[in-house]
């Protein structure tokens, strides 16, 4: 597998890419995921691609040089385009040219034409974008809601993307957030692996060469592995055990509901010659005995929970340090 | 979808699921997803089920009375089993007695026949175990090397338990633990909802009291809630960003590594009348021109990656309040 995240900012870009491939779980090796293309002070883009190796690779081979004839007859390429839209219309067609060279080949032995890539970036003249494209070669833009795209093993680094990141985020900030998305992947699943590629793009530069690849002997990733991993345990140490019998807490894990009733517990059924007064004979099936809560009830707890994720939020961007930041432009 | 945790501790178990049950994403509705059985004294068992709600609910329904013949002739139940292993047995027979009704005719209709369970206690006369239960009705036991199973949606919530997660972890920091995990999935899966329900058993009861379920006005799911969000955003802050000029700091994260090679950019092609200086003609083809690392360094940065990962490993075992605990028993 493979994890890549890229996040859109105010102040810019940010794409991290792990480098593990395989073919099952015996056969494993690193490959590269992420490209760069960059025509100083005009354009710049970069493309970070999951899926079967053999068709990313194809693409991005394809991509190059991929000419996508327009309406008005022009030959569009990556490298003569005006706006990040048209480069993902080319990025789309590169995709359907390799799906017709290779899908119905592949289809005989099984496999699937799977691809996914993330591709953003600036072009003179417009403001920077960032597009998820699909195995069919459409796709779709991050917005200033979802400022983040993940493709591959998105979901052990999600949890702190979700609780960090805005458009308003500096650009250092993001890149760290991205690293530590990256560390939760890496600890919990063996298919993404070191080395990564770290890619940054300040918003109208046009160019970067915040450009590293990060192995296992990267000072910086080790200090963030390191304190991350101990700083999370001594937050989960500072916080309270529940306390089942209440006592002097102030936050009671017992309490009585409305909407949130305690399991009933199944007893053996009176037959059971070693506990015949545990009958269970006398109640209703076990599914009609563990009504949780009315369903309008459970929907409104879910609404209450969101309510409280918003307040979060508020207090989190509220702790921004926004002064430091360009004014957001939507 | 759903998610449940269920762990195993020297100390004792801690069950905890989710409520949330959906048909695509437009019908959600609550089902509570954990059953406990218990004879005092006797027998203690829980089971935690994902999958199709029809078929969960009819293994739940057929569990509480399956007689299973063993080879001896006698009747095997959940209710006179000597051993959890029997009782999984009695599971997993129960299992396969709901595929025999049920999957060929939701095959017809397209529907595989799809269920997962955990499912743990402890029976007068041996130890606690549990179990992870599988479609097929075969199952695995949670060992000390790996003490915990996850059914539904595992990935958000499984850095955490990587993290803190070991047999030696106290009770109530496990049931902490687990929370946590459901935290973090419940903020970055909408399939996953509240309300939760918790069961903490310790070791040799039989019995347990410490049964909860939590909705979103639980006065320590609040204070967890908020707590974790606040302080792990603190601890996130408090690590510094990359610092890509150099400078002071001691944890440069631009260095150079024999591994792990920046990526090449590429430039427009020499035709390119915008950018004739960008030659990238006289390069070789894209993938060839990223070789990462050689293979066989990869797996070695790899490895080095996973000894960081048990040195902390070490150091949080050393910080474990050691003399709290009951004595490991294996």
């Amino acid at each position: 597998m493979t994890y890549c995240v890229a996040l859109k900012l105010n102040a810019g870009l940010v794409f991290l890419s792990d480098s593990r491939t395989n073919a099952g779980l015996d056969q494993i090796s690193s490959f590269r995921k992420a490209m760069v293309y960059e025509q100083p002070g005009e354009r710049f883009m970069v493309l970070l691609s999951a899926g079967n190796l053999s068709l990313t690779q194809a693409v991005r081979e394809v991509l190059e040089s991929f000419q996508l004839p327009s309406s008005s007859g022009e030959l569009l390429s990556i490298w003569n385009v005006r706006s990040m839209f048209d480069a993902a219309r080319v990025l789309g067609a590169a995709v359907r040219h390799v799906y017709d060279r290779e899908a119905a080949a592949l289809q005989r032995t099984g496999v699937d034409f799977n691809i996914s890539m993330i591709f953003g970036g600036q072009i003179q003249g417009e403001g920077m974008r960032l597009f998820q494209v699909y195995s069919a070669g459409n796709f779709i833009e991050a917005t200033g809601e979802t400022p983040y795209f993940q493709i591959g093993e998105s979901k052990y680094g999600k949890p702190v993307l979700d609780r960090v990141i805005t458009s308003e985020t500096p650009l250092d900030e993001a890149a760290k957030c991205a690293l530590v998305s990256m560390d939760s992947t890496l600890k919990s699943n063996l298919t993404v692996g070191l080395p990564l590629d770290l890619i940054v793009y300040e918003n109208n530069r046009f160019a970067t060469d915040k450009i590293v690849c990060l192995d296992a002997n990267n000072p910086y990733l080790r200090m963030l592995h390191d304190s991350w991993g101990q700083r999370l345990r001594h937050v989960f140490d500072s916080i309270d055990d529940p306390a089942w019998d209440g006592g002097e807490t102030a936050t009671p894990i017992r309490v009585h509901s409305p909407l949130a009733h305690p399991i009933v517990k199944v007893g053996a059924p009176p037959q059971s010659p070693s506990a015949p007064e545990q009958g269970a004979g006398r109640m209703p099936p076990a599914a009609l005995r563990q009504p949780i809560v009315p369903q309008q009830d459970g929907l409104n707890a879910a609404r209450e929970y969101q309510r409280m994720q918003t307040a979060e939020e508020e207090a989190r961007q509220s702790r921004q340090p926004s002064a430091s930041l360009p004014s957001r432009s939507f």
